[in-house]
């Protein structure tokens, strides 16, 4: 299995992570990959289509929010907390800290 | 001309606002509007056409962002930076205080 391609730190857009959360499902996996070191996307699907789960994962890897590495045939996913932190700090913390809303 | 909508600041959602700052257009009139009491269209527009500003300042409005009022055939476009501060504490500061990207 091919490995995931991730934006390198100095690629990442303010613009893109803030679309990446303008999603009340893949906000809701960020929060959870937040509390987490790594997790599968059988973790954080919330039990919805893998379908649609696979489409929010692309986007949270390619905003840079979110790394997946292949670990056989599972995929662990997890927070760039540090690349997205030295990028564009007190953002991440900033969205985090509002309640959900959708 | 019909006043414009505009969401009670309890109906204001997350999401919905992180949208509207999800475009670089977008970003940047909030940003100019963080610096002034009130500003035009015209002011705003960055020699931009009328119909794709129109479009971007339906979208901050819709999300809570600004308010459009009308002053005779003058739209006037404030940031409703109360409203989302208290609903929203600390997000429009640490969004604003990022350097654009895009």
């Amino acid at each position: 299995m091919r490995p995931y391609k991730h934006p390198a730190a100095s690629e990442l857009s303010l613009e893109r992570v803030l679309y990446a959360l303008s999603d009340s499902i893949r906000l809701e996996i960020v929060r959870q990959l937040a509390g987490v070191e790594v997790a599968t996307c059988g973790d954080l699907d919330g039990g919805r289509p893998k379908s649609t789960v696979s489409h929010h994962f692309k986007v949270l890897r390619e905003s840079g929010l979110v790394r997946t590495e292949n670990n056989g045939t599972i995929h662990m996913n997890s927070l760039r907390r540090a690349d997205i932190d030295s990028r564009f700090p007190g953002l991440l913390t900033a969205i985090l800290a509002q309640h959900p809303t959708d």
